[in-house]
């Protein structure tokens, strides 16, 4: 029998999201099931692996049709889907790839870690479709990255590669990031560093603004929203994060020099106002070649991890 | 006829460095021709291949032993081979491989951009040897680079991957770099960028220095060479080249997380004690893992391009 479908699964820390592919990229059908984190998460692979069977019963799809299972994985995952410790899920010490095809009766599965393997999910089907060389900046409560190179996700031999919201970027920061960094990407150009920003401008002047209502709840979605509507105050926060964002941009463009930047995370729903705005910076920054990587939308949303872990198995 | 040798060839400004290797690595032979850069440089690759193919006679070598012959261009290379514009050799809208490889009679030629290559020559058999993963960079007159992922170049889809010189880093500078931007690591971290530090701060304050001798003729030499005597002046000078440096190489392991970084060019030539300073600021930039890619010196020197470029066929 040709083997035709692949599975994608996305470890989160509150659900796993799963979904049923061709092997062109077309969901079939997607469903979740609670993640079990008791008893150091023993019971994940084991709820995926029954999850799974049942759905292949139900749709009448044969193991036989099955070319394989990714599995996208919230902490650092070694090349031969090892992983040490992934503190939101309890696990310790464990092969989970090597579990679940033990699970599921020999059926291939390969996993990465979950912001590497969005990003090869917005490659496949999303905002880099077409593309073979994109590197995905996600900003959301953190800000997460990941490269990919031929189509590949570029790991790294330590788990680092893709952590672009711990790369350095301002010098006269002075509070700590959670990596113990100061002045991390993340601590500007994330969902919590936009609001927090905010605040700081909010507190530091006296600038008439529309974010002053909200006071210390102002979210990152109020200051790109007062921003679209023209407020200074929130047009300057908005302006330095795309500074910030800009200049990582502009060095990823000149170390791995991609095909395209796929923004995604809660805080892209701003859309191409933010796009532009970050594109203004990521120019300055790249004089040195008008060709070069462009900027877009990631299109996938939360289902870019199940389009990317189901496409690991396809090489 | 088991095919066991390869050729590299780098391709100067002034000269063409060739090698003939064993495919372990060995280098049986190496020699050079001047680089005829008249006409557009239309003779350069002739001279090439009548080089190659009078070394293969006199060394008796049979061309069915050779795999193939790699070449490093200065210059951005596509990924087909082609070269729009080469301004060192004078070439335009050629494929220098297809046509070196047409020379010699069918043998397969691949290319790919000197900094690139080099930084293959240092993994395969440099400062990077046994390792799969490593970034290098060069501190010459500018500062070049080059990624290399498992076994592979990353030579970018706009030719700008690895451009590393071109990130930048320092917002208070106000002269440009020659690639149109302020602020760039090139104009730090070079040897013309160490020199003009020197300088700049032998006019910005009185402090005595061994420095001051060499007036605005300073070297980077010089500024090393004081640094490891103790001289405050160029001890400042290097802890703020060394910033940059471990700023960038910080970026790099969380993009790309290599096992190694190598560092070459004329600069490296001031050894541990350089790495040193660099290793410092690049722990202090990385504070969100231990363990991540180690910082070492290149070891091939001129060589590097030659070695990199005969490895370039072996894939």
């Amino acid at each position: 029998m040709e083997k035709k479908k692949c599975i994608g699964v996305d470890i989160g820390g509150t659900s796993v999201k799963l979904g049923l592919f061709e092997k062109d990229g077309t969901l079939i059908f997607k469903w979740e099931v609670p993640t079990r984190k008791e008893e150091g998460g023993r019971y994940i692979l084991e709820d995926v692996a029954d999850s799974i069977r049942r759905v292949l019963i139900e749709k009448e799809i044969h193991k036989d049709e099955i070319v394989g299972a990714g599995m996208g994985v919230p902490g650092p995952v070694m090349p031969d889907g090892y992983v040490e410790v992934c503190v939101n899920l309890g696990w310790h010490d464990l092969n989970p790839q090597k579990v679940l095809s033990d699970l599921l009766d020999g059926i291939p599965v390969k996993s990465g870690n979950d912001a590497n393997v969005a990003a090869l999910g917005e490659m496949w089907q999303g905002g880099g479709m077409g593309y073979t060389d994109i590197v995905m900046v996600t900003l959301g409560t953190g800000v997460g990255g990941g490269v990919i190179i031929d189509e590949k996700i570029i790991a790294g031999k330590h788990g680092l590669a893709g952590e672009i919201g711990h790369i350095h970027v301002r010098d006269e920061e002075t509070e700590h990031c959670n990596c113990g960094g100061v002045g991390c990407l993340e601590q500007v150009a994330s969902a919590t560093g936009i609001a927090r920003e905010a605040r700081r401008k909010m507190k530091a002047t006296d600038t008439p603004s529309a974010l002053r209502k909200f006071g210390d709840d102002v979210t990152a979605k109020d200051v790109l929203d007062e921003a679209k509507n023209g407020d200074d105050l929130a047009l300057e926060v908005v302006e330095t994060v795309g500074r910030y964002l800009g200049l990582v941009l502009a060095q990823l463009a000149m170390t791995v020099d991609p095909q395209m930047f796929v923004i995604g995370g809660g805080v892209s729903k701003a859309g191409q106002f933010l796009i532009d705005v970050i594109d203004k910076y990521y120019r300055h920054y790249t004089p040195i070649s008008e060709n070069k990587a462009v900027i877009g939308l990631a299109k996938l949303g939360n289902d870019a991890g199940i389009y990317g872990a189901a496409r690991l198995v396809l090489d």
